[in-house]
């Protein structure tokens, strides 16, 4: 079974490019090999379009040829996410009230994937509005379970060596949990640091554009491109250097991050993850546990505070666009969708904006206490890969670092099993750069 | 013929509505006979819904009824921009490419002043994505004569009499000049106030959604409503009471901003503007001039580096969505925004990032002397609404505000022969309360 692990990495590929040893259009047919062989199991994606994919890599190969590369994703064969509109292919939203719908404009992340020779091959399939129904992907590593949600298609399609990354969201776990499921690597920005213009939005607090690649130096790279071509307020605070690639920076303190979380964890998925810090240990980090450290576990409480809280603030969000939808289409949105807007309704104005407050107060101590450690450490997902496909996964663990808008990663260095687990990493706001640079450290054999 | 002075403001409608004097339904009917009788030739509407908009106005009579407003604006018959979403209504952004186009969703903006009990009137025409080609809208005031563009049906539909406010938006001018022109109130907010989304874009850096209303105080109860319902980031730096009603404020000491624009200016247009500045001494105001104070002279001489190096920046951020509709459709788009585009590809990112430094050098010496003002004073346009359709009036006045993103008002106080001009005020950054509330206060007789 082709996976992410036998895929010749897109930085090896590109190096090849570069000295004529392979072309991006080889490279691609790879992994339409891998689309024809896997995808009847898999379902990544929404739609597929070959042809034009074919037609870019064969341009980017010219490029290449032409030692003339447009970024370094030039020749990258990617996903996108089918939230995220593309002017050449529908854009479904996984929802019955979007089915075939066309958008005239790409989003501004397309956009500027396509500025720096990325190759869409196709849109991936995404649950409902990517936060209602889940929808038919199949995990890679075992099709009777779930992908994780809402990034479905980006994760899988990614892991099965279909695609060498893809755009994901994050609303309260949609990019961590794919990726930790299915054993990628997962990038949520600092918030606002990816443009979200033509993405249809979930909460706009909550919302965060990512990456879902096979690497972390090929979602940095991807991320990279994007804010290039389309800087934002918050991209131009990014601590980052001009260039694309990832040093490996040597890490030598990491805060775990323990909350009543864990307890959704098995002992499998546990055991492995303290392995993990183990090894950490032995090549020299120190590992800092709550338990002895008091502002530590004090965070780790108010980390607990945050799953309800954000259910309050994301589904008094949903009002604009959700219940415009329930009111006109109501046949057409899942009950899911429903109860949250209704819940959302019963959220006051006034208690939105203490939410805010109590946000603020919490990411204030967060960063405080992160100048002392190079990273947080957490599990990526409350365990590996549900069976089942209705049941994309718990997003506890994972909605603290949307909540606050901090940079998260999910590393996939854990294996529970047959299955993939990713551990998360955690960081200051607008320091991605370093975090990404930290866990390329971490993830070193 | 019947303009904005014959109509009963809404403010005064709302005490009838209140006082169950009036229905909001009986006002709308008056807006509806202006709508047939002036219509045919102002051609202020893309589309209108006057089926919708009298189901509306039956829901809020009931409400007074029950003396149970959802808002101030509960009952205001609006108007819309047609490039801002409408799930009701199609959105054709005043291009082939978008004609007869349907949104699923609202804009966020629209969603909010549904829930304000906002009565959507129709679709209001504008340029060409607010950027490009003239439409056919004529100013109220002298059919031979351009509404002004971008917000051109917003402002013409405001200042006949067939809605009390609209939507608009400013990327350059295109909310001072229309409003400057028809003799309307015009309110472009501190640069991210209200929220864009379901606004088709222009230019990130520069779009600004607003309000385009009878009255300074009815265009602050809609945006108002907007920043209350669906708040932003910006919004939330906004200094405001909580309440919708603005005060008359004295003034005490206004800095006239004189430019190289100027010199676009003819004689009785300059000569109204200067009768104004003595109407305001003679109230006591003490009118600052540049001419005599060197701080204030410096700033007038950076201004005048603005348009061009809006210009460059536009263009640039226009390569999303623009570059991507020439290539796929080239005939559907005019000429100018071919010409923008080809213009904003020369631009590079890194003049794109010095260009933001430079902006935000302008920005912080304008506000550091802004804090010994009450307001910035200087025309509202180049003049009066120029003759013909097609040339929808100069920018160079309005496109500080816009670059700088500090909030802006047209105040209808000028009249040159039988057509208005507005007095622009200037302020500083989230301070747009007070400045409309000093500018209530110039305004009074």
């Amino acid at each position: 079974m082709p996976s992410v692990t036998d895929m010749l990495t897109f930085e090896d590929a590109a190096g090849l490019f570069r000295r004529q040893a392979l072309t991006p259009r080889d490279y691609l047919e790879q992994a339409i090999a891998v689309i024809q062989a896997r995808e009847g199991q898999v379902r990544a994606f929404a739609c597929l379009d070959l042809g034009q994919a074919r037609a870019q890599a064969d341009a980017a190969t010219e490029r290449y040829r032409r030692q003339a590369p447009l970024s370094a994703i030039d020749g990258m064969p990617v996903g996108i996410k089918d939230i995220v509109d593309t002017a050449t292919l529908p854009t479904g939203m996984g929802s019955d009230l979007y089915r075939g719908w066309q958008p005239a404009a790409d989003a501004e992340a397309v956009d500027a994937i396509r500025l720096g020779g990325g190759i869409i091959v196709g849109k991936t399939r995404t649950t409902e509005f990517a936060i209602g129904r889940a929808t038919v992907t199949t995990n890679p590593h075992d099709a009777t379970r779930t992908p994780g949600g809402s990034s479905s298609g980006t994760a899988a399609g990614t892991a099965a060596g279909m695609i060498c990354a893809g755009l994901g969201t994050q609303t309260q776990g949609s990019i961590m949990r794919p990726a930790s499921y299915c054993g990628a690597a997962g990038y949520k920005p600092t918030w606002g640091v990816l443009p979200l213009r033509g993405v249809h939005p979930v909460a706009g607090s909550h919302d965060h554009l990512g990456v879902i690649a096979h690497s972390l130096d090929a979602a940095w790279a991807v991320a990279h491109c994007i804010a290039q071509y389309r800087p934002t307020a918050a991209s131009a605070r990014l601590q980052a250097p001009a260039g694309p690639a990832l040093a490996r920076t040597p890490v030598r303190r990491v805060a775990v991050l323990r909350t009543a979380g864990y307890a959704e964890l098995d002992a499998a998925a546990l055991q492995a993850f303290e392995a993990e810090l183990e090894r950490w240990r032995r090549r020299g980090v120190d590992v800092v546990e709550p338990d002895g450290d008091a502002p530590l576990a004090a965070l780790c409480r108010e980390l607990d505070s945050i799953p309800a809280l954000s259910v309050e603030m994301v589904s008094h969000e949903m009002r604009w666009p959700y219940w415009g939808y329930c009111q006109r289409h109501p046949q057409h949105v899942s009950q899911k969708i429903h109860d949250l807007v209704a819940a959302g309704l019963q959220v006051s104005p006034q208690r939105h904006q203490a939410l805010c407050g109590l946000r603020d107060g919490i990411l204030a101590r967060l960063e405080a206490l992160a100048a002392g450690y190079d990273a947080f450490a957490l599990p990526a997902a409350s365990g590996i890969a549900p069976q089942g496909l209705d049941n994309t996964g718990s997003r506890t663990l994972l909605v603290y670092a949307s909540f606050l808008g901090v940079p998260a990663l999910s590393v996939p260095l854990l294996r529970v099993g047959h299955m993939p687990l990713g551990v998360q990493l955690l960081g200051r706001r607008f320091d991605d750069y370093r975090l990404l640079c930290r866990a390329a450290w971490l993830a070193q054999a």
